[in-house]
Order: structure tokens, then sequence, then C-alpha cells
């Protein structure tokens, strides 16, 4: 058993683009982590563009299989320019959140001392991001008809479900309980009738089991208004699969860039391991130059040793990045001495 | 017929909250702007939140039919907290959008001189959002099922059309002809492949016709992040009806606050008439209070005066609000003050 002892397998892919130069920084960075505390076998998996135009395959049932058994995974980016836009995020990405029923889609959003905000005023920003991650309009139904005919119409289905939405809702109540004690949900119910009504529903519902915790509803756009406005009036946001993908890449702007914002597409049951990911891209336009940013990777790899419960070894990285950002954050660096800048912290 | 000599039939719709005190001052605009070239005739419309609370009617047809022989329409806002979010919103004011068949949504975004940015160094902003107006999740289509228990399902679908996508791609390619000849196309095509490629595929179509205009495509959760940090690059933005409501929102606090944007409803055929509303909201929270800046309902106003062909007078508005805002934009003024300002100035 892979849990035996300290040991733990975890799942690396690297992916596309810059996703293969920070991985490896990221995989540095928890084995040292970790110290004597853990040991790690990583098993590498060749998915993403390159395998794609190589031999077609994106991801093949044996190997999500063995993903399966795995204890954590550590994933770079995926997209490339050559492959059509869509065909590795919802047949590699998206595939693993689903069929790992990664549901819980978390991400930190931090104004670290060190970064320069684009916003004037940008206070203290520290917040996170629930995102539901397995349902909504990212279920991959809806279809086309006379396609490539003034006929043409194309639906995009979002499929929202009670018990999806009840546990994503619960994680995030938990989630402010052990912080600022104040859950936002977001949404835009005055036209996602349906989805809407039932999301509010339920926060109202289960927000009766935490007293504690202050409630508020905002509509998306309004939302996007705040982060730029008053980012500091937020501490857990709750939203669906969409929305939160909108609001984590404005919020990773304003926090002064998603080289900083990590996350992690998290089963919360346990059945099947969690995945831990920076949110930018695979930024074909830099990639294989060495000036990708690791930073997000590397904290990425925290979320992953605090998933595991190695709560000590988390702390490390998030002290050494900190430290890292708050004495160096304006140096031009590459990657690699990032990577060692954070690594000697740690 | 309302379009004899210069006589044009203004259907005046203020709504709920901060609506009902801006509107009179849009209407003055109006009216002052025009001097001698034109006379208007304002038809009051009775619809919103007390009307709603009153009788219980929304928008009844024979009211909808009369809107349809006006020749333009001036909105205040709709919402207000006594109604339960979407009855209002999807009745009244996205009923007019759709029957009116309103398919352009258009949201010019500019940073005034005199207005600060939250941005620490904004730049000059000056693009316009083309939103598509009537389909998308705005359709209304959805439902759900199993309401109230663990097992709700609740589905919003998207419903997108070859035919609706092209006439607003058009109209923002001939939009960016007469600016800086710049197009963005803002979707989600690697997750929403069915209508993102539809989109993209129809941009590229028309973009033949345009080989002077210079097309980009963004991510929706990319562009969050370049109006943070560059929304200098825009010209013209054409994206969905949802993608359009974040994005103007957010790009309204961007140039210091959607007080100062405004939106035509444009049903470019001119089968029926084109509706005109700044794009905030009804701000319950200061109704009442003679606080809300009139601004965005002015500029509003000019640009309804634009659709009619009143170029010249569009122009007075557009001046007067710029040497408003440019002279007296950070005074503290109450409704009726900034309205009285900037009609001095026309
Ligand atoms: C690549 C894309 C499918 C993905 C998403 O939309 O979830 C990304 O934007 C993210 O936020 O992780
Ligand atoms: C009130 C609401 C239905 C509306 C919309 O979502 O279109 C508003 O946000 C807007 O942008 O005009």
């Amino acid at each position: 058993d892979a849990k035996t002892g300290t040991s733990y397998h975890i799942a690396v892919v690297p992916g596309d683009g810059i996703g293969r130069e920070i991985v490896p920084q990221a995989q540095a960075a928890l084995q040292k982590a970790a110290g004597g505390q853990a040991d790690f076998i990583f098993d590498d998996f060749d998915l993403g563009a390159e395998r794609y135009l190589r031999d077609g395959s994106i991801l093949p049932d044996d190997e999500l299989d063995r993903l399966k058994g795995e204890d954590a995974i550590l994933l770079g980016a995926i997209g490339d320019p050559r492959v059509k836009a869509g065909v590795l995020e919802r047949g590699l990405l998206l595939r693993m959140r689903f069929e790992l029923d990664q549901y819980v889609n978390l991400r930190p959003t931090r104004l670290y001392e060190g970064v320069s905000s684009p916003l004037a005023d940008p206070g203290r920003i520290d917040f996170v991001v629930v995102r539901e991650g397995t349902e909504g309009l990212y279920a991959g139904a809806g279809g086309s008809i006379r396609r490539g005919t003034p006929q043409e119409v194309a639906t995009e289905v979002s499929i929202n479900t009670a018990y999806g939405a009840e546990r994503v809702i619960r994680y995030a109540f938990r989630l402010a309980m052990s912080r600022r004690r104040r859950l936002t949900l977001v949404h835009k119910k005055n036209v996602l009738t349906n989805a809407g009504d039932m999301w509010q529903r339920l926060v109202d519902k289960v927000g009766e089991e935490y007293p504690q915790v202050e409630r508020e509803y905002l509509h998306i756009d309004a939302c996007t208004i705040f982060l730029v406005t008053d980012p500091g009036r937020f501490d857990v946001i709750v939203t669906d699969n969409l929305f939160g993908d909108i609001l984590t890449d404005e919020a990773g702007a304003v926090v002064g860039g998603v080289g900083y914002s990590a996350s992690g597409c998290i089963n919360a049951d346990g059945t099947y391991p969690s995945m831990f990911e920076p949110i930018h891209g695979s930024a074909p336009d830099i990639a294989g130059r060495g000036v990708a940013n690791p930073t997000a990777a590397i904290l990425s790899a925290g979320m992953l040793l605090r998933n595991l419960g190695l709560e000590e070894a988390a702390g490390r990285i998030d002290r050494a990045v900190e430290e890292d950002i708050r004495e160096l954050g304006s140096t031009r660096r590459g990657t690699d001495q990032v990577g060692r800048d954070i690594l000697d912290r740690i």
C-alpha cells in the first residue's frame, strides 16, 4: 500500500508548455519540505500535447486507472496552440477532474508582501474561492445541429445537482469557520433562475448549521466589480464551475498575476487522489525559455502536502515562498533561480 | 407617424430604485441637447417593482405592443429586493430585450479625464463591448426536477444560433472599421466547444470581409485579467450575452465605476425600437436619497440621440458630460446638481 509508513506515490503530469519547466521545481520543493517526515515516489505520466500529437492518445483508460491508485497528482499545465481548443482541456484536464470526482476546486488568493498589485490601493487581500469542479457548464452536455450552415444551432447545457452543490457548499462553510467566517455565494440568480435558486436555497439550508458564518450573495457581474474596488471584503467565495473559473483569473490579476496562484482540485471524500496545479496556463509564448515563474507550482506542491496531512511540511513551503517574494519578488530571475532560492529557504 | 417632422415618441421606463431619480435628468438632457432640431413626446410606462407589487403585472402584452410603436426607449433600472430575483429581470427587462429583438447590447467603456480609476496605472482606456443580447444563457431555457429534494437537478441551457451570432459579429466588425480596427472575440471555446467553435468560425468568416480589422481571440478568464492589467489593448470586444454582462461590469469598475457607463440595447434592423439604459442597477441601498449619479443615464440619452440619427445633439451631450467630469468629477454632488451642471453645459 502506497500509504504504508511515510511513502507516498505522487503522479506527475507536467503537461504542456511551461508546465514542463515548473513541475520539476515543485517536485524538488515537495521532497525537501517533507524532509525525513515523508518520502515521495514520483510516477511520471506522459500526457498532454506532445503525446497526443505523437500517438493520438489523450487519456487512455488504463492510465486513468493508474492515476486512481496514486496518493496525489501534481499537474503543470494543459493546452497547446497546435491542438484544437478543447481537445486536451476536455479530454485530459476536465476528464481527470470529473472522473476523479474532484468536486472542490480550491483557489486561495492572497496579495503577498513584495508583490505589486495593479490596483492603486489594494489593501489586504486574502480570500479563497471554492469553485465547484464537477458539473455546471463544464459537464460537456450540449451539441450542435446544421453545423457550418446559416441555420446552425449550438447549445451548451449547465447541469447542476443538489448533491453536487451541497457538498461543495458544506466544504466552503467548514473552511469559512477556520477563517474569518464570512461566506459569499456568487451566481447569477436573476437570470439563471433554476440553478441560481437551487444554490441559494442550499447555501441558506447549510448556513443554518453555521450560524457563526456571515453570508452574503453577489451576482457574478457585481462580484467582478468588488474584486477590483474592494477585494479585501472577501473571505470565502463559493460558486459554480464557470463563475469560479472567471473570478479566480481576475483575482489572480488583482494580486499581481496568476504566477502566484496555486490551486487544488480536491476529492474531499478521499475516494480518488486530489490534483494540484497552478491556475495559470501553459503559456506557449514563453515556453522553453527558462523564464516561467515556478512559484505557483511550488505553492501547489504546498497545497498537496497539506492535503496529505503533512501540515508542517506545507507550512515550510508557504513560509519559504512568502520570504522569497518579500525579499526577491521584484528581482528578474529565471525559473531555476527562483526554484533554487525558494528551495534554500525551505 | 411618430417620425413625421422632428417629433419622436420616446417611451420612458424609470423602473426601480434610483432609476426613478436619474431618468428625469436624462429626459431633460435629451430635450435640451436636441434643441430646435427635434422634439420629444415622452410616453411614461409604469413598469417595475411598484407596479408588480400593486397589481401583479410585469409587462402586459398590450403595453409591450405600445412599446413596439415608440421610436426609442429610455430605461432607468430594474430590480427590487422585495421581489424575488429573476421575476422582473426575466419578465420585464429581458422580455423587452428579447421581444424587441435588441440583439446588439452596446457598451462603450471609457476612462474619462477627471475620473480616478482603481488601477494604479490605467493608461488610456477606450473600447466598446458588443454583447449579444437575445440568446445564449439568457434564453430562459432550462428547468429543474425534484425541486427541494436531495435529488434536485437544475439545468440552464445556452442556445446559440449562427443567425444570432453572425449579425452581432457583423455589427462589431463595422464598428471596428469606424474605430481602431481591432476586434477581440471573447468566449470559452476550450470548454464550451459547441458554441465557442461556432462563434470562432463566424468571426473568421466575417473577418475575411474586413481584412483591415486585426482579430484576436481571448478566453473569458484571460480577458478578465487583461481588463485589469492592460485595458488599453482593447478596441472592440464581441462576445456572448453572459460573458458580455460580466466583462462590462468589470470594465465599468476599471474606468472608475459603473456610474459612468451607458448602454444601448439596439435593434440594428430598426424593426422595433432600441432601448437605452445605464449599465448600473437600481441600487436600492441609496435609492430615494437624491445622491445617485445620473451621468450614465444622461450618456444613455446621448446614445439614444445618436441612434435616432441626431448626431449633433448626441455630440453635445457627450461633450457636456466630458467637461463636467473633467472639471467637477471629483466633487461630491447630488443627483439634481449633477443633472443641472451637465444641462448648463449642453
Ligand atoms: C484550461 C481550462 C479548461 C481550465 C478551466 O476552465 O477550468 C483553466 O482555465 C482553469 O481555470 O483551470
Ligand atoms: C439585471 C440583469 C438581468 C442585467 C443582465 O444581466 O443583463 C444587468 O446585469 C445588465 O447587465 O444589464
